[in-house]
């Protein structure tokens, strides 16, 4: 695309960079912008400028957090001995949101993939198996996604780890609430046939 | 959606306030940027700021410019005589993608749209309608979208200017070049029919 004005340029390379945003959506959202009040701009800027610089990460669990100490893991209500392994930040917020969770996390920061070139050392992997070894973790649930990298994430770490020290389960795969049979994918309706569960569980709060 | 950190939930609405971007979108992006070196940001932040305080308007044909004249109005090889009239700058750069106008433009920013709360005096058409009766225009050219608020506009501008002074023509509508007649709507079809024109000028270069 051809520019009349350089800052316009700049403004909308910036913005493609962005995962999923390529030229022309970045064009629309600055022109957006141009035409919005300067403050709206200057707040979006200051806000993204100040995250970068100011954010920091749970000293525990490696969620973002505004403390040394996330919310999560300063709250004493929680059972910091069950440790659910997630992938990212809106992992945890998913999970949060179900209110079904009385434990701690553990975010990795990613997944172990060989193909965009991280490997375990680019996440936090190391702090997990240490707090493991030291003994103060009762349970460690893998929820990572059910893809490749997820499976070989969740092997890498269950091979690190003592388990005599720790029980490590997993969460559960199955056909969603609410699905209807016929539409099912084979895998997972095959999985959830194996791994059935006696009734009188199906209907338990937690 | 409940955030660990307020620097965070301030950078996802900031970024939710994008045309097309929901909550989830936000904070996919600012997690992004949160993974990338931090110079990424900075570069981000810094452009978009720039962008909206030292942009300018070109003052002959109200495209967005980093000068007083824009390229196009400052070239003395474009007929400043023909005027095409456009909404914004994107179209500026589809037309001169097609390099077949070698006139001088006038970008509207925006089109009248009572439901949006945009009237005529939001517009540049005061400047437009100057130039014309100042004797320096030759031909207009409408090259709106054809929705309701594209033809309220071109009436509007129309009402507004001595035809005498001013040859208006609008761009063709028909069926897109590469189009199969029988997936065409009928009104573009109808009007391609009514406006057809001789088959010698259809292979005519600008």
């Amino acid at each position: 695309m051809d520019f009349s004005s350089k800052l316009l340029a700049q403004a909308v390379d910036e913005m493609s960079l962005l995962p999923g945003i390529g030229k022309r959506t970045a064009l629309r959202l600055v022109l957006h912008l141009l035409k919005q009040p300067k403050q709206r701009t200057q707040a979006l800027s200051a806000a993204l400028s100040r995250l970068r610089e100011e954010i920091r990460f749970c000293e525990q669990c490696h969620n973002v957090s505004d403390q040394p100490l996330c919310a999560i893991c300063a709250n004493s209500h929680r059972d910091s001995e069950v440790i659910c392994v997630v992938e990212d930040i809106r992992d945890v917020m998913a999970i949060e949101n179900t209110s079904q969770f009385r434990g701690v996390y553990h975010v990795l920061g990613g997944k172990i993939s060989p193909m965009d070139g991280i490997g375990p050392q680019d996440l936090t992997i190391a702090s997990l198996v240490e707090k493991v070894s030291d003994g103060r973790v009762r349970e460690l649930i893998f929820a990572l996604s059910s893809t490749m990298e997820g499976d070989t994430t969740n092997f890498y770490i269950y091979k690190q780890i003592d388990p005599a020290k720790v029980l490590i389960t997993t969460i559960a795969r199955g056909i969603a609430v609410g699905d209807e049979l016929e539409y099912a994918d084979e895998v997972t309706l095959g999985r959830s046939i194996l791994q059935r569960i006696p009734f009188e569980s199906s209907f338990k709060q937690s």
